[in-house]
């Protein structure tokens, strides 16, 4: 029943695509099937699900797992999917018409432009909603480490430092950022907060101790905060075919981004700066820890 | 630390209020400041909150507890708070311009109208989130019981036979109710559903046996249900000074409604059908279940 680690042979790009269909295989049996009834909602939880998404938060949960264990506990991939029904669900929100609105999202039309607005927030909250109760019945695993899994993943998930509050946040500021502090302040509130989450959720799923989670917590933060100021970045660089969303669409409507701050030379050095923080954190657990660190360059140097 | 009994001796409408009190004390603790950061979206999310709810699912879990012991849990109330932030949070998104589109809810202008879609989407979210997270840390319950209590809220405000299941299936039968069973299906997922999870909680968080909590999952489903037949009546006999929201906007709608379905007068009978049924519910439970069925007459005999 217990997985192990994949082959150290198999190359960083099928390591990464093989880890991919693992989540995804594990997301379709945890969600609903669209033959279930009501279907549209399973339709279009589905959608964006199975949108194309890279599946990076699940791949950082089960690696910091496999940092304290080489054999991981038997429900770390469905742990791991809940970071994904929890990104979904505010990647479905943040692109309705009254917050970013946006028509597409990865080259396809977002949520709430194929199953109408009233369908994709609910699609949302019901990704919301499974995504605790995936973790609130792992079978495998005890009641204490669930309670302290939905513990974790509310908070990341929440108003204070969390996802919501960054985006609150982010809304208030519409005409630009108005300070550094605030911009930073955004980026980890609505980025950082779920990938400290992400690798959270795989240490505690192994029971880590508390220096354990708080060398890891400080890797996640500081990688979650270089992947958003490279998105920053990509946003600025990349062209509409290439990335599949509109982009440029940060700098147009003046929202708070680190180019926008610091330029874009400036951005990609500090983003950086985070990996090498990131990678810093994980001093404590060795040679185990060279996936981790990979996966956090690799945030950085991805082009889309 | 463990809180007994009302005295019997005190009248239904001052048990009703002390309890309500009690709820809006417990609730005022648990959500964050207007003062705290971001605060357009605790502002938000206590607008909701705090806009005059009866309180009945929290008050209904209280009382389920005090089925099975006299000395409830102490996090008893935190419990039961859970229930009206799912509560808020359904009724937040349900107002939306997408969904509903009401302008008022109790006789006040609705989240959206005063804080704007985005801050009224993601204060509705945060309710959500909160509620997961406030059950998962209860400080006085064992993490069996915070595990279970997770589990069944989640499923309750779920997409299968739970609340969003229910709001999905009322959205897609615009032109008005196609199946008595439809419409049955609507009213027990949509409203009968968070009924049932609240009595449960209240029960799960006393440890009630299986034996028990069928019979305390059976009333709080038909109490549920009566609920929601006697608000479809009330939405059609009340004038909007009375009910304070826009009224007969269901019918205006053609939504799925009972009276639509059987007219006000067999809708009322049925209403008193499912209180009966849910009283019988509780015979196990002999006189200790006076105030649960004096709960659900309550709920088809008030006016607004």
């Amino acid at each position: 029943m217990r997985t192990s680690h994949p082959e150290k042979s198999v190359s960083f790009n099928s390591y990464l695509e093989q880890q991919r269909n693992r989540i995804e295989a594990q997301l379709q049996r945890l969600v609903p099937e669209e033959s279930e009834k009501p279907a549209a909602v399973h339709r279009a939880m589905r959608y964006s699900l199975f949108a194309g998404g890279k599946r990076i938060r699940p791949i950082f949960c089960t690696e910091a797992a496999r940092l304290l264990s080489q054999e991981t506990n038997p429900d770390m991939e469905s742990i791991a999917c809940s970071l994904e029904m929890i990104h979904t669900y505010s990647l479905i929100h943040d692109d309705l018409p009254a917050l970013d609105n946006d028509d597409y999202r990865r080259g396809k039309l977002t949520c709430h432009k194929v199953f109408g607005e009233a369908n994709a927030i609910l699609a949302g909250d019901a990704l919301l909603t499974l995504a605790f109760h995936v973790l609130a019945t792992l079978p495998h695993t005890p009641a204490e480490v669930r309670a302290a899994l939905v513990a974790e993943l509310a908070r990341a998930a929440g108003t204070v430092d969390g996802m919501i509050g960054g985006q609150v946040v982010d809304l208030e500021a519409p005409n630009g950022p108005t300070t550094p502090e605030t911009l930073e302040y955004i980026h980890r509130a609505k980025t950082g907060a779920l990938f400290r989450a992400a690798v959270l959720l795989g240490a505690i799923g192994e029971r880590a101790d508390g220096k354990q989670l708080e060398a890891i917590s400080r890797f996640g933060a500081n990688a979650g905060l270089a992947f958003q100021i490279m998105d920053d970045v990509l946003d600025v660089e990349s062209s509409r075919e290439s990335l599949g969303k509109t982009t440029g669409k940060d700098l147009l409507q003046k929202k708070a981004t680190y180019p926008a701050f610091y330029g874009v030379e400036r951005s990609k050095q500090m983003a950086q700066e985070c990996v090498a923080k990131a990678s810093e954190a994980l001093e404590p657990f060795g040679e185990r820890s060279g996936l981790l660190k990979q996966l956090a360059q690799f945030l950085v140097s991805r082009k889309a």
